[in-house]
Parts: structure tokens; sequence; C-alpha cells
């Protein structure tokens, strides 16, 4: 019962190792009559890929190939099947380490699971499974939008620098896509990418925050007890390489205020009710309130660093010494954001699915 | 769909609203041969259950039956079907404010949802919901310790202190159960009683972190990439009521670490594998490293406060002021813990399962 | 992963053993504001129970208790659990053959599975079982009633002799109510009658057809391609105790047909469309044509027989003669009608939901 | 919530529309370190082809391509994607009744429940989806061989003529593998195809019955109430395109047998149980008994024909006739065989890693 389906309703089921033939996933549940094309997926992928010189040299064109489920333009509501093939695949680079378990990685704990494992560039274990869910989130993401739901990620900090940014959401995920690291805040993103530098120079790497931001979800979504809003994020987004951490609204901040001042008090006006606040990040019980949802995800410092790092050879049970030189991000937090707003896009719709608010066809 | 079971080999279904008939659940799944009594099961009940003058005056004796699944003292492997009468059920205090929405609750959401409410004391919503919880987790927790496995929670951080305490898990755990409020730090447990009092005395409510620690899981648990152990905890732990943030590890410190030292370097000795630290809370690449796992739970204060507060009637939509008067807890911490353990324990033991190490029936 | 729960939306999770506390069941997924009273369960449950000369002499008076999920006479959108004490139950009757295999049953089968057995009748694998389905799918047919939905079963043939009835199926059901063993022929029931006694004089038991009939399903409901139609009621119906084979519309008499004689040819009228023939029994390529379903369903004659029986002690190993004695019908085929039905309304409810045609309230 | 994925623990997720891209599947759950190639899917594949005069003239070369899942010859135990091009796809044939609904297929419902629709050879509806279950279902095999279980499919009867062979079954499947209608009773064999062949003149079709039997698997398969091993078949069998009805061993003759002919009665030997017979199938209470489980499928003719019938156009709702000309079979039956062997082998292969007697992976 090993787990690449995510999803109830909205389901996704991936595939792929990062130097075998391709990545890729079906989408089940699609509702039909939804405009797709391969360039909306595209879109998507390219935001995903690295860029500039402060990412991985791996380049990949990373264009989908859509086998099934669409037709004449539209979904049919059938399984939609996608791959991405891997082109620029090296697994050369990983040979003199293949059987070095890398420190902060899962090579360890994949052996000890499965017995065997593809030592290319870490298998599926590999970031590059994220191409995956960064194609079906652009399916979740193009049918949102026709329910009116926008899904906004942006780095809320990075290496321990954090973007003092408010207001409306919209102008700061503009902000943030305009930034070489997604960082929203123009005054401080120089200091980040000097950090990234200076990580880079050390062979070393440095981490930070994400946030997602969903506008336009209504009231109402959510499955108690155990399909919880907040904890179908949670799950959706943990399992994301690198995440150590989630957070809704005032998130771990929370812990340390008094009941009058977390409670989010209530007001109607014509006819509709309202919050003074949004300490919940938009979720009471499990369940939406309408407002907008917002949390916030801990990314580690990315594990590949060419700095000496003791370690152990799987094969021989011998102590070693490790420099990872294959192709890295020395900080994956500007990516990780595509991820997080893939994994969420999924998550919401699923749940707007299930409390029956999606048409099982747009005709 | 609504989301009211939990596991996918040992699977939990719970039911029962605060002040109806019972609340329970039905675990499926258990395996056939394990020693099982209503004793077990109230035991867990009664380290969950309030007591002393820092929480709530309802008293419920929490006393279980098991309706099925049990003959002889063994578990037949057959559905466990469990039932906890409420007794101390007092559905009048309600009545007043049966149509407003208590700020930081549910009230309004699961309005939005079901279009109808059991307004007595939350219902469903209601944090009596989690004796179900503990009930599943009791089993959960008998099961793992034949297994080897034990989980450990205690208050890490109440009302903004933070418990000053390291070494054994066993040690801090034995502590904490003698504490009051399960906060294993005795030097700072008065600081935190006086703060509890301080908000009982000003009608507000505290927060805090729940720790909970597992010891001896294997390495090759959890199942990539959606069903991860951290992503599988994370989901288990952010819908139990109160809970705003679920980390794993060094969490959100790993954020502002460099890789180099949130990397936990390896070693290998007399044919084993170890790790010299432990920053990856025990798994790495959602797999279980064979370490203790490590997660903290950000709780929010109790939103039941007797303090004014704005809001609105749901029936009228008419803004009004409310002041909650039930029976509660001025800070749920030390009894979220107990709940916190139970999640903790069936999650684990639901990957354990699927893993397969795990035999269908003791004999 | 035990099976104890069906359904995907509409989800039943059923438990109990024969002599046991209680048997039941959960029902998580019914749709909030359907008025339901204990009496609509209790009405289905007197439809299952034994009654007369031909049935099994043990006397349970099977009143069920709701014991969440129903507030103020109608239901919350919550899970509602429900429990039928078992008050006759006499399992002293079945301690002189604890040990022994009974022919035909799943005592030896158990016991391989689970390594332990309630051997009080039968315990879980006990006709018994079949209360919990009969309560859920009393829910099911409430729920699908106010969808203008309706389930009629009745015996087609007992011990060989076959209802030669045609004609509406209202009025088929109607008759078969009226009728002692649920047989609408008139004509023949005699017959079937004589047989039955004449088994129950020889120490044996016979079997039957049971045909379920569902009227006022739309068009387009059954998911393609495993979770069909006839799929998903062939699973629900060959998982009750004694079936052992499952047609729809012209079902095993197809094989025999030709293309030109099987197809179900069409027609347009006021722009609706329709078929002059049924043989597709209402279901093309997994999904419904909006004509009646039409399944039959293979019962087994009763496996307890008191007639001399060779089989095994399953303790010793030894080979043995068994005559078992305890309180059993000698034709189930009457009361297996109500569980079919039972368990058709649940898998028709629970495809329309997933269909998106059932509202998540009704108000 | 659409159903294109089979199993729990061997997960198959199915996609491919008849005259798309590509048909294929993922799967999800099989065990790491078995030795796996193409060649092992194309040999199935092959198995399904069409062949020879008495079959549909479409020539897919029905090549497989895995697209991850398998490293250096052996599976890793992540999901194993693969896909068979649609090469021989020729769309043009159906334009001219692009709207019309054939008699006997799925194009009205399919319209009527997703508002679009593949008109193109059926679409997802086609046979050709069954491409991706074979696939499926020889990797299946290969698993189960590794058990030491294998399944064996056969023609059982063909247009109203019934195979009359009993014997080892091994050697009844090699006859029938031999046949070219996979009939396995030589004698019988020129006369059924002669109707065959008589159908092909008259612009008909006919039908038959299938049968498959799984020797080796052990006691204590199927999981009680729902997903019991005869209920889990049914499911497995009655989603394949024509098939209208399942039975278990004895299947509809036990409705017209007494218990005392019914039950299979028992005996030990050497510290062994054993039956006397096998008129339950090898299934018992919905668990394995340790005997061949032995189930049979009722095919109908295919609803393809030359012959004039009568339907409608889905778009004009006007009354027309059709003489459906593609490329099919006149009797699928000898086909189906390979595919009810894919179905049933997953469906076994999926129990027995729910009751954990097949290891995660093999070393």
């Amino acid at each position: 019962m090993t787990g690449n389906t995510f999803g109830r309703v909205f389901r996704v089921t991936t595939f792929g190792e990062s130097h075998g033939y391709a990545v890729g996933c079906v989408v089940d549940g699609c509702p039909a009559g939804v405009e797709l094309s391969e360039e909306d997926i595209n879109k998507e992928l390219r935001r995903r890929r690295p860029g500039g010189r402060l990412a991985s040299p791996r380049k990949e064109r990373d264009e989908v190939r859509i086998l099934s489920g669409v037709f004449e333009g539209v979904t049919l509501g059938t399984p939609i099947a996608m791959m991405v093939e891997n082109k620029d695949a090296n697994p050369k680079a990983y040979e003199s380490i293949r059987d070095l378990a890398r420190p902060g990685h899962a090579d360890y704990t994949y052996f000890a699971k499965f017995g065997v494992r593809d030592w290319r560039g870490g298998g599926r274990a590999s970031g590059r499974e994220t191409v995956a869910r960064v194609a079906a989130g652009a399916i979740a993401k193009k049918v949102l939008s026709k329910l009116g739901v926008r899904v906004y990620g942006f780095a809320r900090e990075i290496a321990g620098i954090r973007a003092e940014v408010e207001g409306d959401i919209e102008e700061v995920f503009e902000r943030a896509e305009r930034s070489e690291v997604r960082f929203p805040d123009t005054e401080r993103e120089g200091e980040v990418i000097e950090r990234i530098e200076s990580a880079i120079r050390e062979g070393d790497s440095v981490g930070g925050v994400v946030e997602v931001v969903v506008r336009g979800v209504p009231a109402g979504i959510g499955e108690p007890v155990f399909m919880k809003t907040d904890a179908y994020l949670a799950y959706a987004l943990m399992g994301i390489p690198a995440v150590k951490g989630v957070e809704v609204g005032a998130g771990f901040e929370a812990a340390r205020m008094k009941g009058s001042e977390m409670n989010d008090e209530m007001y109607a006006e014509k006819g509709r009710i309202g919050f003074y606040s949004n300490n919940a990040g938009g979720i009471l019980g499990g369940i939406t309130t309408g407002q907008d949802i917002v949390v916030r995800v801990a990314v580690k410092p990315t594990p590949s660093i060419s700095k000496k790092q003791r370690t152990v050879n799987l094969k021989t049970l011998e102590n070693v010494e490790i420099s990872v030189r294959g192709r890295h991000d020395p900080c994956i937090v500007p990516r990780a954001v595509v991820v997080c707003e893939a994994m969420v896009a999924m998550a919401v719709l699923d749940l707007m699915m299930i409390q029956g608010v999606v048409p099982r066809f747009f005709g």
C-alpha cells in the first residue's frame, strides 16, 4: 500500500524517478468540459524550473505530453495522464557515490524500506518528482479559476530574513513573481541574494518559509473530524520534500496568545457574516470561514552540499566522508513556492469537490 | 464523503456529539489475539479527563463499554466498537446562546456546511469528540507496546513559558505525568500555573506547545510520496481541535539553519547505522530512520472565554456581544497532550501495519 | 486492513458478533436535514426478522438505539451510530460443537485467517451481522425516497420453483410482501412452502434466487472503469452471506443470445430517450440508462442442517460427524430479500452521491 | 470521484481512450525486487490481441513501454507506469456515426454522465481500455508466480455450446490455449467456430461464459464482511466490458441444491484439512479455504453488429437506423478470457497483500 495517490475525488497518482524514462501522473476525477492544453501545464512547469545563477544547472525543457483524457480541447471526465520525459538526465555524476548515504537525504531510508534503490540522483526521492505535482496542480488551478478561487505563493522568509510585507495578497504575489527568489520585500531582496551567494561560496545551503494564500473559497469546505481543511493542507504540504513544519493563520504564534487576542470577532453586515481579523487563517473547526486561507511552511536548507560530511557506505557499512557535487539549488525555497501552491490547489479543489460545490461537467 | 474515519489499515471511525447519547468509535483492523480489557481504555480516558481547579468542572466518569470484537479477553480481528455514554451532559447551559456564533469556535462554519447544527456545547465540534480518539489510541498503544514502540507526550510550552528540559524522554515524560499541567520543567511549573490562574481571573485563556516522542519505530516506515510519515503525522495532529501548527524535528528552526547544521551526519558501528544528531526528527524522505520520532504541535488558547466579545446571531444576523460561561478549561494543553499521543499512536501503528511489520494475529 | 466498511461517500462501518453485546454500525456521510427516527430503522428490521413456522426460533426484538448524528428529529450530517443489543443470545447451544467446523460455514476459514474465533453461533460470520446492513439500508432508503428512488426485492425462485410473474414491479413487490416466503407467484406459493416443510422434515435446507429492482435512478450514475454500477452492485451483493452468484438484466442468459437479440434498441420521443427492451438491466458501460435497474442473486441453501455430515475438529484435527441443531432457517431466501434490498440501496445511493446528484443537506 | 483505480494495496490506475495517444496504467504497490521486463507484459498483451479470421481486423502491435518503477531489471517498489501507444487508430471510420448511440454500447450513458464524449470507437468505453488491465495483470501474475499461485482462464461456453471438460485445470488450460477460440473441448470446438462464422455471415454476434480457476492461494485470504474474496472477485469481473453475470463455485446451480448436497464435507489427514468436494468454489464466509478458487462470468454478445437496429441521434434526438461497421470481434469471449484472468490476478494478489502474506520486497 504505497502512497503515490493524493486526493479522494480529484485524485492524482504520480510516478517517475529522477533519471528514469519520464516523470508524470494520472489525474482521475477532473470534471469534464474544462478547456485544457499542454501549454496550461507547461506554464506552471516553467515557473518551477530552475533559473539563473542561484539555481541548479540541470536544464530540463520540461514539456508535458498529455496522453489521455483531453479531446477536442476539453477534458472528457476520464483520467488525464501526463508525462514529462527526462532529457537532461546524467546518472554518471552519481556513480562515484552510488552506495553512499548522503546526509539529509532519503538514501538510507529508501534502502531500509525497499531493499533496492535507484541511486541516480535520489531516484523517486528526488525533488524532480515534484514536476508531477506541479503538472497536476496546474489542472487543479485551472478548475479552481472557473470557480473564482486563486492560489498565491511567495517566500515569506529566506536564510533568516523575513519579508515584511502586508497588504493585498495579489500585489504581494505579483512582486514576488518579479523577484529572482520569489521574495516580495524589495528592500531586503538584495540581502537575501547575498546570503544565498555566500552559502554557495561556502559549499553550503540555506532554507526559508513559504506562505500560501487561497482566496475565494466559500465557507463550509472541509470534513470533520479527520479530513479537516487544515489537517488536509498539513498533510499535503508536509509531504513535499524538505518541508519540516506547517502552520495555519497565527500558527505557532497562537500558542503564545490569549483567547481574547486569538479569537476573531465577528459581525454581520447587509446579511453577510464577516470577521474583524483572521488569526484562524480562514479555518474554524476544520471548516473554511470564507476568509483567505493562510498557511506557512518551513523549508529546510538543501541537503546536498559540497562541504565535507561524515556518512556511511550502505553496502560495505564503512565510515566515509562525502562531498555532494551534483547539480543542486543552494536554496530551494523559490522553487518550493510553486510546489506548495500546487499541493494547496489540489487539496482545496478536492475538498470543494467533496463538499459538492464543483459540477461534474462544465457545459 | 464526510471524514470521520482515520487510518487505512488500522481504521478508526468515530461518532458522537457532546451532549448526545454517547461518543465512541469503531476500530477496524486491529490484529487478532491482543489482550484487551475495558480497563486498558479507561486508564487512558482518565489521563484525558479534566482534573483539579485548572480544568473544566464537567465531570464525566468516562467509562467505556466494548460492544464487539473482544472475546474471552482477546481481540478477534473483527471490528471493536466502543461507546462512552454522556452522563453529565447539561445542554440547558447552552440554550441562551444557541443561535450565537462563539468566536474561535466552529459554530458558524458547521452551520455554513451542514445547514443544521447541534448547538449543545459545540455538538460534534466539541473537544468531547476526542474521547473517542483517546479510546482508539489506547488500543493502538496496546498493540504498539507488543512491538516495542512507546509514545510519550508532554507540554513543551504553556502560556509562553518553555520547558527547558532535555535528556531521556522517559524521564521527561514521567516528570510531566506527575505535574498538574503535564509540564516537565519543575522549576518553571509554578510560573505556568500562575499564568493560567491569572487567565482564569481575567476571564481569558492561554495556549501552548505539545511535544510527542515515539521510541522504538524501526527504519523504513512511511509511504512516499504522499503518505510519508511526517505528512501523515501532520494530518493526524492538525485535525485535533485547537491545533494551529505542526513541526517535525528542528521544525520551523530548520528554515534558519544552514545545510551543514541541519543535516544529521551518519556513522556505522558494529554493523548498524547511526546518526550524530536528530534534527530530522527521525524521518528522512518521509521514511523513518529508526531514531526517535519528534513532533511538536501549537495549541491555541481555549476559545471559550467569559470576556465579552463581538459576534453574530446566526438566525437573525444581528450583531451581539457574547460572554461564554459553560464548563471550559482555561488551558487545554495538558489534556491535549493525551489526545496528541493517541493520534500519533494511531498514525504510527497504521504505517507500521502498511509496511507489513505487524502480524495479523498474535498467538 | 479488514473490510468492515462499505461505501465511499455514504459509508457504513458495521460491527458485532452474533452472541456478543450488540451488533450495529456507523453511517458516515448521510446528508444533513433528513428526518430520521428509530422507528424508520425498526420497520426494516422487522421485515428482516424471522417469522412463523418456516424460520429460526431465535426471537430477538431487534430494536435499534441511535447513539449519535440525529438531533431534533433530523440528521446532522455527522456520523449516525446505531446499536441493536443481542438479547436472545444463547451461546450455550454452541458449546458442544465449539471446536467443530460446520460444513458450508466459515468456521474453518475464520480460524485460518484470525487464529482465534468466536464460536458462539458463527460470531462475526453469522447471518445476524446483516442486522447492521439492514439498519444502514433503512437510512439509505430514506434518503433515496427523497430523491424519488425506490428499491423492491422479492424471491424470484425458491427450492427450484420459479415465480412466473412479470408486469409492474410495484405490484409484484406488494404481492411478495404479503407472502410468508416473499414469493410473488400466488399460484405456486403453496408448492414452495411444501418443499421448505419437506426440507425441515428431512433435516435439510433449500436455496433460491432473489431479484431486486430499483426504480427512479437517473441516467448517468456509475463510475467507469472500475466503480461501474454493475460492478459495485455485484460487490455489494456477493458479500452477503450465502450468495454464490449475481447477474444483471439478462444475466447468464445473455451468454446464449445473439447481439441482435440482446441489444436494447432505442428511440426518442418528445425530447426524451427510451429503450424498446431492458436486457441490459438498466446499465450500459457500467452507467445507468435511466431504466429500472434489475439484479438477481443466487442464494445457497442454509448450511446449518441436522442431517449428519462429515467434518473436522479444528483443535484436535480429528475426523468427526456433526449434526447442527441451533436455531436456523431452513430457507434463508425470504429474509435475504431484505438484506439484498439494503445493500442495493446503499450502493445506489453511494453512486448517486458520487455523481453529485444528492444535496449535502435537505432544507 | 471517478473510478479508474482498482485495488487497495496493489493499486492499478488505468487511463486512455481507444483512439487517443495511448492507453496505459500506473501500478502502485508492487513489491520491490521482482524481476520485470517489457517482454513479461508484451507476452500477455499478445494473448489478448485479436488474431485470425474470427477477430477484429484492427492490428495494434501493442508493445508496452515501462516509464518508471523498474531499474536494473527489478521493480523498485515505486509506481510502475506503463503506456501502449495507439498506432492503428482510425477514427475516421466513426465519423459518420459520431452522434448516434450504438445499441448495447455506452454511447448514450457516457454522454448522459459527462456531457462530452470521445466518439472515436467508444473512447474510454472501448474494449481497448482492457489493454491496461492486461498489462497490470501481467505484473500481478508475475508476483503471484513467486508465491506459487497461478491463474487459469478458458471459455466454458460459447454461443450456447458448453465445454464438457473436467479434470486437471492445467491440462484444460493448455488445451484451451491451443484452441483458436480458447475452447478446451476439442470435440465441440468445430461447432463453436461454425456458430461464430454463421454469426459473421448474418451480421450478428454471439456470447459465452468464461471460467477462471486460481490454484495455490492459501486458506485465510479475504476480508469480511465487505471485502470478501467472492465479493471482490465479483466486483473485479463484473466491471469488465460485456460481463452480465458472475458466479462462484456451484453458482446459480446452488439455488437449486439442498444443503446436504451443497455443503462441502471436510476431513483431516496427516494434520491437514481437506474437503470432499468444492461447491463453494474455494471460498467460505468470503475467506479462501485453500482449495482452487472457481469463478464463471457471463459475457454478452458483442454489441457492434452490422444488422440494422433502431436508435437515436444524441444531438438532434431524431430516430434513425444504424448498422455498425467498424472493426469488431463477432465473439469477444476468447479475448475476454485474458482480461478475466488479469482482473482475477489483481484481485487475488491484492487480497493476499492485505492479509500480509506477500513480502514488501523479494531479496
